[in-house]
């Protein structure tokens, strides 16, 4: 019968999902997953399930969001049970509800299974506290951008709070978005940028809202990045970064 | 060996803990466990495991923080590995800043699982899209109060924000955030409160900034419950609530 799963895949790290999600991932009929999925989560499939790639590769045609629901809508009514497999979180910048909308058009049933997001999950491989009692006690997570691609005025209300600042696909922002917090006195607050979380290819950079742009650039960092603006990006020192412990414990 | 894993059980459905969270507590030799830690996933267990609830419970003696790091060190040191298992994820409002400093001190490794927060499974498994393209592009996660109990001055800041606003713990307080809310001209959006989200017992309540505090206490809601404000709320009634897909397939 034809259902559509929305998955969250998590944030790179195969083990990393839930086991909610490879249940759901093992009764597919269907699944088409995305550029931030790792790949390796496809071997949960059945033997015969359809397997299809529908994200985003830097020169390659990708299918627009509108192609995408159609191919879901099509594959439910031919095959029965589509698995969208999405990197993080499918309601956290997964664009869900179109995808949502068009299936229940249809008339197809929708479940969602959430996923750890890698907004969260970055900066925890990094052992940065999204809150810590006595130093922040919230935080606010944006693509500091607004859907023409403008930096969101939003930005200027975060630099003024005492949240924990995550900041998602903004690598090419980041100059004008650190101007801002720059502008509001937090030229010494810290910033960490993560690149490709939870993987192998892994790599950050820290320094401040003053020169976190310069060593960015020296390091080469790009998206897919999460960058972190707050004091929490200090606890990162004391509790000590454990990267090798987090992905294997063959540390200790 | 000495060592410390702080471990995300997620939001409370067993099964939206993540692979990696059950691998570590299967080789724990000591697991402490907080009262939002569903109790079905200390199954995972070895044999002979020491399990130690350390949470809080109405009318019982609770043990202090400083008892708890302390009970995490002379476990490392007596047991070996010792696992910290915590409702949601340790780094958002976890304490786990406390502990890892503790376990540093006292010469023991720490690593970190991380979970599925409830601040966002909540309301994912209500169908409401923490951000939405063309609705809200960012989500700011917040308990609402400072240290010493009052209504932090970053509500003011949010309630100006396009944000989606989720404010954990915060029952005690909805009305007074609520007034922040209608004093910004935001009488009329959308809130939702869902109490004991992805568990048997999940209830939920949605209204505006303007009735929400009556609906809630008609309905007698109470923590632990997670508030929703932004006009998200409003997609679900477009995406269907399909709450009983979202625990258990049966019904398609």
């Amino acid at each position: 019968m034809a259902f559509l799963s929305l998955v969250g895949a998590g944030p790179g790290d195969p083990e990393l999902i839930t086991l909610k999600a490879i249940n759901v991932i093992r009764e597919a009929d269907v699944i088409l997953y995305d550029a931030l999925v790792n790949e390796s989560l496809l071997a949960y499939a059945k033997p015969g399930a359809v397997i299809r790639f529908v994200g985003k590769r830097y020169g390659c045609h990708s299918l627009s969001q509108q192609e995408i629901n159609l191919l879901i809508a099509e594959y439910a009514i031919s095959h029965g049970h589509v698995v969208r497999l999405k990197g993080g979180d499918p309601f956290v910048f997964g664009r869900a509800t179109e995808e949502i909308m068009a299936a229940r058009e249809a008339g197809i049933p929708v479940q969602v299974i959430p996923g750890i997001s890698s907004s969260l999950a970055a900066p925890a491989g990094q052992m940065i506290p999204l809150t810590s009692r006595g130093t922040t006690e919230s935080f606010w997570v944006t693509t500091g951008t607004t859907l023409t691609g403008e930096v969101s005025a939003d930005i200027d209300l975060a630099a003024r709070s005492t949240a924990t600042i995550v900041i998602l696909m903004a690598m090419s922002r980041l100059e004008a978005i650190m101007d801002i917090f720059a502008g509001h006195g937090k030229s010494e607050t810290p910033v960490a940028i993560i690149q490709d979380a939870t993987t192998e290819k892994e790599k950050v950079v820290t320094g401040t809202v003053r020169d976190i742009v310069f060593k960015a650039q020296y390091a080469g960092m790009s998206n897919p990045a999460v960058i972190v603006v707050g004091e929490v990006v200090r606890l990162r020192e004391m509790t000590g970064t454990v990267r090798q412990l987090i992905n294997r414990n063959e540390e200790r």
